[in-house]
């Protein structure tokens, strides 16, 4: 039995809202997970401190120690240095600038050798190879969540440029728009990141518009607008909420549609948080916000929800580690 | 000779404004060249026949007859099919919706074999292998004329994803923005290609703003702004063209850096007649404009004007026909 534990990997998936860590075995069958909010104040140390806790979770659901793992494997937002083991820039977590040494941190606290890579790369990849890309040769994944995080596949392999591709987020749907978190102006994740929409949130609050967002926020214990209370309060039809949804996927739809011009892939994959959370309903409100902006509007590429879920980017960064 | 004379290839680039001709020799050389205006009325056949005019020109100059050379190479706008010898759709070309029979008529008038491509992935690959393009492998070409073409090159090939790639015209740079041509709005386009900032000039013109565009265009016997007339008014000040040709740099800037942003290619290249006409001080401030929008400012990529200028069209048309 040892030897066949051995072959357990681990995977933390880093997420401005949640960290979320799972066990998988042979094939990436999910053996447990358990997953931990992300700290909102402190810095490196207290999340590091969380993702060590999730990982212990999950190996514990799992039957083993974390020690017992062949490793874990980290998708990590922010610069990632894999040969040093560090991430630095990680903006939408708590004081997180400088370069920290993730990997090292991380396995004096579990006992296993870890791995580090791009939590983008690594939930695209994810979907590609075992989830709704699979069928297709060439995607465009979009994860809506804290961030609006994308990732292509061109010919079978995932496409990075000079190191930097996919930032679908960044494409500019409004000149002169909204000011975004990377400090640009107009870009798609400055209307459609949670972020940046729990920001303009409270400013329209402070305006004197009604929501009950906050206090749905409140009622579920929360510092944040996590993506059950946008669900909830969709669901309750809260007017700010869906205004501010419905900005969210006129934006996602203009980005979607402007790089599926340029690109022409064969299908698109909506993950990440909000993504999953929200599901069906939001993924055909997305598709249709493409098709006014489609170009080969004969024949629009699906657009389909990830579905590996929640779980995605730990499954793709379990697949760090090679047994 | 006549051996050495049967080697010779003619190319024609059908441009919304001009119709380029060109004989080549081995390795490109250019042996004859002549061009025409596009007819603005009419339809295909109009058009067809300047087409033949201009290569028995350009053919003329090289000291041949057309019916001497290898073949023809055509670089058409529109829907071309390339097995059926046909061209259709071309929006920017005067009542040429449905499919007219281009390559059998230009056998017919200019007695050598004609093959048929797309003007803007020929004018790429002419730059990729012998102009600007040459030293990286991967890039991205922005053609800026009557409307705005586009196309990449990723690992060293032309990517055309599922047949329509690299529409950088139809990015989206302003959600509800200008109507395109295409129908759509808030297309780069609608701002930057000529045709759009024709119309625009004579509707600004109509409610009572004032500008030499049109007189300028008069004076040079033209019945449209073609690149040298807004070069003109822009060398004098014209208060409109100099507007117009800033909203048009503005959203030629926020595409570009949106492409990059996603696609994180090694350079770009400005080409078409009006990226070639206003030549370098206008690609700087083409530069200027995408730094704002771009993600990976440490690093931009070099952005470029196109090196085979006015002829890469017709030389990459050219290149279609292998003696």
């Amino acid at each position: 039995m040892a030897a066949s534990k051995q072959r357990l990997r681990g995977g933390i998936d880093l997420g401005g809202t949640k960290v979320q860590a799972i066990v998988v075995g042979d094939r990436f069958g999910v053996k447990g997970d358990a997953r931990l909010p992300t700290p909102t104040s402190g810095g490196p140390r207290e999340v590091t401190e969380a993702m060590a806790e999730a990982m212990r979770g999950a190996a514990a659901a799992a039957g083993v120690e974390s020690s017992a793992l062949a490793g874990v494997g980290v998708g990590s937002p922010g610069a990632v240095d894999t040969d040093a083991g560090t991430v630095a820039e990680a903006g939408n977590l708590p004081n997180w600038q400088e370069p920290f040494p993730l990997r090292q941190r991380l396995e004096e606290a579990l006992g296993t050798r870890v791995a580090l890579g791009n939590d983008v790369a690594l939930a695209l990849e994810a979907e590609f190879r075992l989830g709704a890309g699979k069928p297709y040769s060439s995607m465009l994944g979009v994860f809506w969540g804290t961030g609006v995080g994308g990732g292509l596949v061109l010919d079978s392999k995932p496409w990075r440029g000079r190191g930097q591709a996919g930032e679908i987020g960044h494409m500019v749907v409004k000149q002169d728009g909204a000011r975004c978190t990377c400090g640009r102006r107009g870009c798609v994740e400055a209307y459609a990141g949670r972020g940046a929409m729990e920001r303009r949130a409270r400013r329209l609050l402070e305006r004197g518009r009604k929501t009950d967002l906050f206090r749905i926020m409140e009622d579920r214990g929360r510092t944040r607008l996590t993506s059950s209370v946008w669900a909830k309060a969709l669901e309750k039809r809260d007017p700010m909420a869906t205004d501010l949804i419905e900005r969210a996927i006129g934006a996602l739809g203009a980005g979607i549609a402007s790089a599926l011009n340029l690109v022409d892939v064969e299908a698109v994959v909506v993950g990440g948080g909000l993504g999953i959370r929200l599901g069906e309903p939001y993924r055909e409100r997305i598709e249709k916000a493409v098709m006014p902006h489609l170009f080969a509007t004969e024949s629009p590429p699906p657009i389909l929800l990830a579905q590996l879920g929640d779980l995605g980017g730990a499954i793709g960064a379990a697949g760090l580690i090679h047994p």
